[in-house]
């Protein structure tokens, strides 16, 4: 992973702003909008069924996201997606709390079916359950290292044909044959609700600028984990954490990239 | 628009704590509902169709705000509005995303038809579309400068009896025979999620202590611009914006109106 | 209450991590997850009728919110209380706005009545409308003062077989035959939205690790309390102070309780 291609990316963004559209938890659409926005992306948020297939038309990428799942959100998230996959959109799934209950599992699993996404990313309790591997969630918390899920995401790759990007202290990003792993990040992050599903959604914005999804996941990941250092850098807590993360995805350079 | 009778309007509002009850969308309910508190109201969040009316009717204005729109909501902002036309209570259009989609349109046009509200807030792009002027919308965000809208909101204003306040780097705000331009703000305000739906809860803030419907929003976007100013002057990014964005509509004084 | 117990449940919680499970509104959904993280606790937010039951068999806690109720809600909050009562574990009541509607009263009402909970936590308007004993709600904010609710809540306690907790200017917590006054706080913490919410939260949070619900729910508004004013010392307005009150709760040592 080259640090200027990471920043080829980012510098796309900025210049382009790719409208991505979310169908996304009621946790986290401040955060996440508000991360696409400061990385220079531009959210829309729409989970209407009678206005999806329209939404997602004018999109760049689609994230879908299950974190607070309700029956009639699965249908918008089905209409999306194929609506995605007929015109080539990426789609960018984020199995939330997977594993913690059988709703959520087999919602997610039918998703995989119906629709391929183009890139999964989750942790690697997620990963594991989706997989059918095992492995135990503590909610929406991931009760392993994302390098016990590496088979279960290579497996999960190819049986579904997608890029499996898992998040953790490293992050490992998995394609047919390909792996590349993160290092960068801070045990903080874990301290602040929905940096998880902020990966998430900045994956759909590099996927809107970058035809690999491969690349696009892994340059994400770069992304979120050195704003991630940037913002621990100058914040006491979970608090001051927030809002200087959000300043580092906007203000990141080259230099930024280079120096990690 | 002087600047003493902005002043007076928050002196009011700061004074009387207004009650504004808020229908509106997931991504912005914390941050209108604290933006609101920090300019001195009080604001309620409830959307159930067996309690919208008499919630209403303990409000000194409605905000309603198809941001995240679903079959569900429409009949309880019908039955708020109707309710609120008939007690006389103020209300606060937004017309998020009009014009992105057919479903939205539509809604916001049988609002306005079956319960006219007093002020319509939108952006350039949103105010054509509602106008059937055309215009494109790029999701949530506008595609045109709010004076590219001016006679689509003069059509609006005149055919919906209401006032229309567009806006934008300049916001327009119209009345049957009336225009005021407010030159306030800056540019990092379009780099956080809501602030439109911020303006739109603010002005029935401010709908809920001024009679006259257009100066009161007219009086919000000028609150709203010389906050967003005071936040820019200390805030390297959108994070930190935010947070200064609410201590500045916390502290605002006379002065600061004046200065400007 | 001692300083040294308040202590030993912060660090319980910090070294345990326990899961709590929220059923609550759009506004805090955020802000209350992250101050459960801010103090150590891992929050899960899920309300579908699907999941709710096995969802709530993995938490240590149970927290009820009825801020933006819909009918759907009702039924996934009523089949999460009788299971957790059923596996005794701990369910904390916020009744929002109850008073202001005649369907958040009812709602509660039978709630209270069908899987009563272990601690209901409210302001005083909320507590006396749920006791029958009349008073007045504006909207979601009091209109009493938390000693008005003393009868009420001792006759609420009495009725419900639950412990009370009113908070204010002062919080009074009530169980059968005992009261405790919180006299921590800071005016500010009435100009954030879902500070209220976030008491009831960390409530949860507490009586996952303390067999007393009395005691958790006084050590919780203590925490809460002495967070507000770390906070305030370094805010000049509500955007500030949410930020310092998240790094308070993470950053809060036993010299901060102590030197109260």
């Amino acid at each position: 992973m080259e640090a200027c291609e990471i920043w080829r990316d980012l510098e796309r963004i900025r210049a382009e702003a790719p409208l991505v559209h979310n169908i996304t938890n009621y946790v986290v659409m401040n955060t996440t909008a508000n991360a696409l926005l400061a990385v220079g992306a531009s959210p829309v948020m729409a989970h209407a069924v009678e206005e999806v297939e329209e939404m997602v038309s004018l999109a760049r990428a689609l994230v879908l996201n299950v974190g607070t799942l309700s029956a009639p959100w699965i249908g918008a998230m089905m209409k999306a997606a194929r609506e995605a996959r007929k015109r080539g959109i990426p789609i960018v799934l984020d199995p939330v709390g997977c594993g913690a209950t059988r709703f959520r599992t087999d919602t997610v699993q039918s998703l995989m079916r119906e629709a391929p996404p183009t890139i999964v990313r989750g942790n690697a309790s997620e990963i594991m359950a989706l997989a059918g591997a095992g492995g135990s969630t503590k909610g929406v918390d991931s009760a392993a290292a994302s390098e016990e899920a590496l088979a279960a995401a290579q497996a999960l790759s190819r049986s579904c044909g997608c890029v499996v990007s898992v998040s953790g202290a490293t992050d490992v990003i998995v394609a047919e044959d390909s792996i590349v792993r993160v290092h960068y990040g801070h045990p903080m992050m874990a301290r602040v609700t929905g940096l998880g599903c902020t990966a998430t959604a900045l994956t759909g914005a590099f996927a809107a600028v970058n035809p690999s999804p491969f690349h696009a996941a892994a340059h994400a990941m770069a992304v979120m984990g050195i704003a991630g250092e940037m913002a621990a850098r100058r914040s006491p807590g979970p608090g001051s954490f927030q809002v200087n993360f959000l300043d580092a995805l906007y203000l990141m350079q080259a230099g930024d990239i280079e120096n990690q």
